[in-house]
């Protein structure tokens, strides 16, 4: 056994996101509870000056510690301790709330990279990422749509899968950002069968769960009644089902798309499988909008991430929920120690 | 005045649906609590004998009371009563738990034009509709994809709007049953149109708003984020917002689909317009599963119906849950009160 695994709590790199939004402020406040250093070692990526300014906003009693590298993480991070890996110098002018700077999104994009370069080299167990600002990034030339395919590209990972998981309902979607009229076409045998296998893969690496049942939605009304109202579930998801049958997993459906995540919500399914965006986002966001967290499954690494914005309008106020990234970061030590215990019992 | 309006309690025509599924049970269950007959007068459209089978069934203390026509209905209803028109004559085969025969369906199809009628000429002030079970119907040749078209037909309404209401949620429905991959075709200005204007006459009139706030859905995830991810928002529901401002109601939107029926939920809006079928009928089902009625809208007489099925598994055993029929029923009353105290002040 490795040095480091003297020390069982996984280190987490929680990347500050948009210094200019509500991320520096939610870091800052979890690290008020002491619990926090109960779970992990925490290790923050991102400007110090915009810490600091958070910390005396909320007049918070913590000791920010610049860290040189990840070795000096075990003996610095202590309960009322902010330890801190900065790749940036922003100037105040670039730290406007709302109003980042070419400066600042590059500064946001570097955080990114160094938190996936320290998981990929086994520095930290899991990266835990705070809100960036998806346009105003690619106002600056950032090329990718948002976190998730830039870390896939970072990473080289095949395929992704983004889930959102909350303490009761787990959705994995099909296909994401896309109009709806385009999501037909998009829609494949192979994209479903990916996400199915990744999302079961998941959920017994990671989530540590024994056996994994997933209900798969249908993409019409009522699953299409046999095809009255559309074919998508008998030529499209229907052979993908049965590709599962006598595997691993117990994998179901097509079920009727209004009933399936209530089934899941009381405990039939460990996940969902949802075709399209709204079709898994409505119901996660009805039950729960303030604790689920975005998961990136398919990554070498480990990867959570907020369910929110950078709450600009928010940003400075100090009334910013750290909720989402409590929830972040518990799925991240929880997946991380899963993946320990599995590859010490190998 | 008229002498019917001395008694103040709506009437309410109860059709059966299909007697070979949980309709007769739920039927008899409702009647079992006196504060029923606080509220209204019902009276049951169905077959007399699986009323009486379904009493049996239950072991209820209660007293069926075949009535000639609707002048009988103020002297004999009471608690303890069911009082019952009965336009067929089925036979104990025509019963079978789960298999309607021919007469069967024939004799579901009259109970809904005999409760359409009797509300037509106002002999009832609401109609309130157990199941149907669609597919069997149209095996034997019922040319309609559900009541709520059946109605339309029998009173030349130009255009009914379907929406489910739940305590806290209420949605109406631009689309209904459609493909996925057709809704995009099928979606038009005026068909948007329509349904806010009706959703809001029918909230003022028949729920007794003083003053409407409608939010409406957008059709892509994020409401199309200005045209990144689909036009319609831009080009089909906008236009149609814009229609109603500086008018009576406060319609607003379009909204990121995954938070508006949150926000309703909340109390934000009293209603939402949703594109499509399980846009509308994910987050509802989420929440009010069991409390939920489909209304519809739009028709010259007032109908609400019960949100579930015949449950031909259920039916016979006693085990159906009357929820739904008495939130329907519940409904159903507050309409017609609401909609004969805006008659008798005009």
């Amino acid at each position: 056994m490795s040095k480091r695994y003297q020390n069982l709590r996984p280190r987490v790199a929680i990347t500050m996101g948009d210094p200019c939004g509500v991320g520096p402020e939610i870091i800052v406040k979890i690290h008020l509870s002491s619990d926090l250093f109960v779970h992990c070692l925490p290790v923050v990526i991102g400007e110090l000056k915009a810490l600091q300014r958070a910390a005396d906003l909320l007049k918070a009693a913590v000791t920010i510690c610049l860290l040189g590298d990840l070795t000096e993480l075990d003996r610095e991070s202590r309960p009322g301790t902010i330890c801190v890996i900065n790749p940036s110098n922003l100037s105040q002018g670039d730290l406007a709330y709302g109003q980042p700077s070419q400066a600042t999104c590059r500064a946001i994009t570097q955080y990114i990279e160094e938190a996936a370069r320290l998981a990929l080299t086994g520095q930290v167990d899991a990266i835990c990422t705070c809100p960036i600002h998806k346009a105003k990034l690619q106002q600056q030339g950032f090329p990718f749509p948002g976190h998730t395919e830039f870390l896939q590209g970072i990473t080289h990972a095949d395929h992704v899968v983004m889930m959102l998981a909350g303490p009761r309902l787990r959705v994995s979607l099909v296909t994401i950002h896309h109009a709806l009229a385009n999501v037909r076409e998009i829609l494949t045998e192979e994209l479903i069968y990916r996400t199915i296998a990744i999302t079961a893969q998941a959920l017994t690496m990671d989530f540590g769960l024994e056996s994994v049942r997933l209900g798969v939605a249908g993409f019409n009304p009522h699953a299409g009644e046999q095809g009255r109202f559309g074919r998508e579930e008998l030529e499209l998801i229907q052979p993908v089902i049965r590709q599962f049958q006598g595997g691993p997993y117990e994998v179901t459906g097509p079920y009727s798309p209004d009933t399936v995540f209530l089934r899941a919500y009381d405990g039939e399914f460990d996940a969902v499988i949802a075709m399209y965006h709204d079709q898994g986002l409505i119901p996660i966001k009805m039950v729960h909008f303030n604790d689920a967290v975005n998961v990136t499954l398919g990554l070498p690494i480990i990867r959570t991430s907020v369910d929110h914005g950078t709450a600009y309008d928010l940003a400075g106020t100090g009334r910013a929920h750290p909720g989402s990234l409590n929830a972040a970061l518990g799925l991240a030590v929880l997946m991380a120690r899963n993946r320990r215990s599995r590859s010490l019992h190998r």
